[in-house]
């Protein structure tokens, strides 16, 4: 029988705010602290369902506004959800779309209900309103559902955040929890407020209390500095329920991930290891290894030798990536996004051991020794 | 230690010309009819060495044009030649750039000592010979190697196909047997005279007592009708020795191979099942699937459930795959590639049954009764 959502917490460290616990759903577990790979259209990029497990993921995340557009959430719904569609068995988070929304579309029309907007696939006119964010993501069978918010320009003024916060964020997640189907999966309301400190806290407030199974930090990595950013998030944790799972959206790079599990944070989910996988940047302990340097025509050693991913155990040499990533042929794009998603896990489960024994500390200042104090 | 190449006949249909047998190289064996992928750029486009091992292959095409140019012959051979390079450990032909040259480039001289050209990738001036031919097959570290011959439009006038059989096709072959390194790789001639019977026997008459290793006919597929495309294939065969391998350049689709393969024909290569399977067309034993149409967006079969590859064995639905070539998704081309070479080789190992079980003629009816007699 499948698992109504759960969270339980295994270790914490004791000079960080860092903590090790795991998620149950009804398409099995997660530990945490987790990186999910992105599966915007039902697909993580070039690799097949068995491939993005080989990499040790254990929960993907897969885009609202995508799957609504293309193949459309009834589709998805008729063939039997997510899971079966696109043959994960694993556990599946959905956002909202919202920020899709707002960062990719021409909107038309905002308003307290909701959002019209010219999609940008066909251009044609649609609407999304917290009920119809639901409704998608019920249809696509997600397990996490997100709460449909407002995304402002990351440049918007005090008071507009604030209006954004009161009169459409904290409504519309309110709008979303009363059709919550408490049927095992879970629902995490999305914390918003921008670079506002004071604004962060008094939309926190105002949702810690409510019956989310979770609770996330939209609108950061948007440009910010490595202070405003580590602002926002420890402020962010610190107002937190401590017994619910802490998701910090679209993040991130290594050090970004390696600072905010210090803060606290639980759940990440980044395009980055795969995007840079299909332009040729290699991830490894010892750093990137940007393929389109010339410097690797000849390199006959793999990517990193300690690592178990199919490409580097398989002997695909950076000078054969190379030629794949030069020549824009699809393999190239497959074997470093196998790479870059192994090197992320490998990096999560470090990260997850030093604090089961815990060194964190000292497992987090050699992993940052290598990548630079600050994001790159 | 690497066996020298040798070819050897199993079994001969006593009512066409079909013939089943199995060549050996310094990288192993394959059966024969075969059907050899593409792998233009040192990869089969969205397959992996394994996978394509998966579907049955066990010999490929890799394109001397291509990898001089990206990441040049001089490369590969610094790193062990294509072998250790694409982490392909079976038996690799190469072309000669003949075709690619006189097809894809802009060409500036063709002169008797061989061919100047603009490169389709960067636009510089390039120049092929029967000589340089030779040296990059070599610095590739291909088991089948391809003579240089000239490719003339499909329109040439008799007279200048004879002139360029007499004048080029032939000399160059003789230039390339001199170059013949006799380490246990092979050199096959290719026949060429258009779509001209007493052209193709003069020029066949010419080169069947040379000491190529195998024969190919070069400059079919051109777009003639049925009927020539049988003439002159059959006209090839009863030219060539029996014992030694006949290639048929660039063919091609099911009725084309059947109808080949009853006229003697040993060894395909063609982009066909690759590119259609990236453009979503699902080859099967019942005809096309073709994903583009909108009928297949809620359809919950697999491509073919008689078909062992992991496409269909995973349970990837027409409807998913539909929306993965919908959507240009990577994993689209990747699956559907799987699928499709995986039943051209079901295509040929069923082709071989027959041959060896004395049942040809009755498979090949049963097999053309779903693609049409003619080429689709």
């Amino acid at each position: 029988m499948a698992e109504p959502f759960s969270f339980s917490l295994m270790d914490a460290c004791s000079s960080t705010r860092a903590r090790r616990g795991q998620f149950t759903t009804p398409h099995g577990t997660a530990d945490t602290p987790a990186f999910m790979p992105v599966g915007t259209a039902a697909t993580v990029k070039g690799l097949s369902p068995a491939q993005v497990k080989e990499t040790g993921s254990e929960v993907l995340l897969a885009n609202t506004y995508h799957l609504a557009l293309r193949p459309g959430d009834d589709v998805v719904r008729d063939l039997g959800g997510l899971h079966p569609f696109m043959q994960w068995d694993g556990p599946i988070l959905t956002d909202s779309g919202g920020y899709q929304v707002f960062s990719l579309c021409e909107l038309t029309d905002v308003d307290d209900d909701g959002v019209t907007f010219r999609n940008h696939i066909d251009g044609k006119y649609l609407r999304l309103t917290p009920e119809r964010a639901m409704e998608i993501q019920m249809n696509l069978g997600s397990d996490i559902i997100m709460v449909f918010d407002e995304c402002l320009p990351h440049d918007a003024t005090a008071d507009a955040v604030r209006r954004s916060v009161h009169e459409r964020t904290l409504p519309w997640g309110e709008r979303c929890l009363e059709l919550h189907p408490r049927d095992g999966r879970a629902l995490f309301g999305i914390s918003q407020g921008g670079l506002h400190p004071d604004l962060r806290a008094e939309h926190l407030e105002a949702i810690r209390d409510s019956a989310f199974d979770g609770f996330a930090i939209g609108g950061l990595s948007v440009g910010e500095t490595t202070t405003a950013f580590r602002e926002i998030v420890a402020l962010s944790t610190a107002l937190m329920p401590g017994d619910k799972p802490r998701y910090l959206m679209g993040v991130g790079s290594v050090p970004e991930i390696v600072d905010a599990v210090a803060l606290g944070i639980d759940m990440f989910d980044c395009v980055l290891p795969s995007r840079n996988a299909r332009n040729g940047e290699g991830l490894s302990f010892a750093g990137t290894v940007r393929l389109k340097n010339s410097r690797y025509t000849r390199d006959d050693r793999v990517i990193d030798e300690t690592c178990p991913c199919a490409t580097c155990k398989g002997g695909f040499t950076r000078a054969y990536l190379r030629h794949l990533v030069m020549a824009k042929e699809l393999l190239g794009a497959s074997l470093m996004t196998l790479h870059n998603l192994t090197f992320m896990q490998r990096l999560m489960g470090g990260l997850r051991e030093a604090l089961a024994e815990a060194r964190f500390p000292e497992w987090r200042e050699a992993t940052l020794a290598t990548w630079g104090d600050g994001r790159v």
